[in-house]
C-alpha cells in the first residue's frame, strides 16, 4: 500500500510540475527537463510515469477524465455532474485546468490528443441511458447533445477565463445548464434537477469523504507508515 | 466615388493581408512589414488606414461586427441572425475567421482588444428590444443570454474548426440554436423563427443583393470608372 501511495503522489507531483510548465511556456517551448526540475523527483521516477513529453501532455489531459462521481437516481442528473464537477476543478486544480487549455490547443492535439473525444463519449452514454429510462425529451440526439454541450462549456469556461480568471465559472455553467436543460430534460425530471451553482463543491466534497473512508478502512503496515 | 471605392478595396486588400499575416505568424511574430508584403500596396497606402500593428489588429476585429442584417419582423429573429450569418461567414472570410482567432487570444486582447464586447452589446440590445415586444419569456435577462451564447457560439465554433476546418460550422450553430432558443422564446414565436443551417447564407445573398442594387443606382462619373 505505502509503496503504491508513494507512487500515487510521484505521479501527481509530475502532473502539477507538467501543468505548471505547460501553463508558463506553452507545450512547444517547454521541454521534460524543465518539468523535471519543477517536480524535484528523480529522473527515472519521472520516466517510470511518463516516457516522453506527450505522455506527460496526456495525462494532463487525462486529468478531467478521471472523474468518479457518486451515482445519482436520475442518469441526467449525473450528467450535469460531470459539468458542475469540472467547473468546480478548472479554478482550483491546475492540472484540471492546463488539460483543458491543452485539449483545445489546435496545433498540440496533432501530438497528443485532447480529452474532448473522451468527454463527449461518456457525455453520450449517460445522455443515451437517460433516454432509456425516459427521464429526457424523445427527440434529443444523444451525441449530438453531447457534442454541443462540450462545446459550448468550452467557451464558456473560456469566456470565464477571460472575464474573471475562471472566479465565475461555476455560475457561468449554472446559466448553460439553465439555458440548454428545459430543451433536454423532461418537465417533470427538470423541477428534480439540482444546477446549483455550488453543485460541484457539494460532489468534491462528497467524493473526498468517500475516499477518506476508504483509507481509514484500510490498517497501515508495520513499518511503512510513510 | 471612385477614390472612396479606391479606398475601400485598399483598405480591404490590406486587413486581408493582414488577416494571412496573422494566421500564419501569429499575432506576436507578425510585422507590418510582413503584412505590407502581402497586401501589394504602397506603405503610405497602409498606414492611411492603420498606423500600427494593433490598429491593424482591431480592423481584423472589427470585421465581425460589420453587419449591416436586414430588418426583420421579429427581434429574436434579428438576434438569432447575428449568429448566423456569422456562421456563414467564418469559413468563407479569411479576415471574419482571423477575427474570431484574435478575439479569443488571451494574451493579444490585452494589447488591441476583442470583438466579444461590441458583440455582446449588440445582443443584449436586440434581446432587450425582444423582450420589449414580448417575444421571450419574462424570466430572460438579456446580458446574461447574451453572455451565455457569445461564449457558447464561441465553443461550437472552435470544436468545428477542430473537426471539420469548419466545414461543418452553420450545422453546429443550428444545433446551438435549437438547444436554447425554447428557453428564450415564446412557443408561439418560436414556431416562427428560422433557424436553418442555410439561413447565413440566404441572409448574404440578400445583403449583397442590396449592395449591387445600390451601386447600379449610382451614375459612375465620366473617366474615373475604375
Amino acid at each position: 500500500m505505502a509503496r503504491q501511495a508513494r507512487a500515487v503522489r510521484t505521479r501527481r507531483a509530475v502532473l502539477e510540475a507538467a501543468a505548471k510548465v505547460f501553463a508558463e511556456y506553452g507545450y512547444s517551448a517547454a521541454t521534460v527537463s524543465d518539468i523535471l526540475k519543477v517536480a524535484g523527483v528523480t529522473k527515472g521516477a519521472l520516466y517510470f510515469h511518463f516516457d516522453s513529453k506527450e505522455a506527460l501532455a496526456r495525462g494532463v489531459i487525462e486529468s478531467q477524465v478521471e472523474q468518479h462521481l457518486p451515482a445519482q437516481e436520475l442518469k441526467i442528473q449525473e450528467w450535469v455532474d460531470q459539468g458542475m464537477l469540472l467547473a468546480y476543478q478548472l479554478p482550483r486544480d491546475p492540472v484540471v485546468h492546463a488539460g483543458a487549455v491543452l485539449s483545445s490547443d489546435p496545433l498540440g492535439r496533432e501530438h497528443y490528443g485532447s480529452a474532448w473525444p473522451i468527454l463527449i463519449e461518456r457525455s453520450t452514454q449517460t445522455l443515451a441511458l437517460a433516454k432509456e429510462r425516459g427521464e429526457i425529451l424523445p427527440h434529443v440526439a444523444p451525441r449530438e447533445t453531447a457534442e454541443f454541450i462540450t462545446s459550448a462549456f468550452h467557451g464558456v469556461q473560456l469566456f470565464s477565463q477571460l472575464e474573471s480568471g475562471l472566479a465565475d465559472v461555476e455560475r457561468r455553467v449554472t446559466v448553460l445548464y439553465e439555458h440548454v436543460l428545459p430543451t433536454i430534460a423532461l418537465p417533470a425530471v427538470l423541477a428534480r434537477l439540482d444546477v446549483a451553482a455550488d453543485r460541484g463543491a457539494r460532489l468534491y466534497a462528497q467524493m473526498e469523504a468517500v475516499t477518506e473512508a476508504e483509507y481509514a478502512e484500510r490498517p497501515t503496515p508495520v513499518g511503512t507508515a510513510d
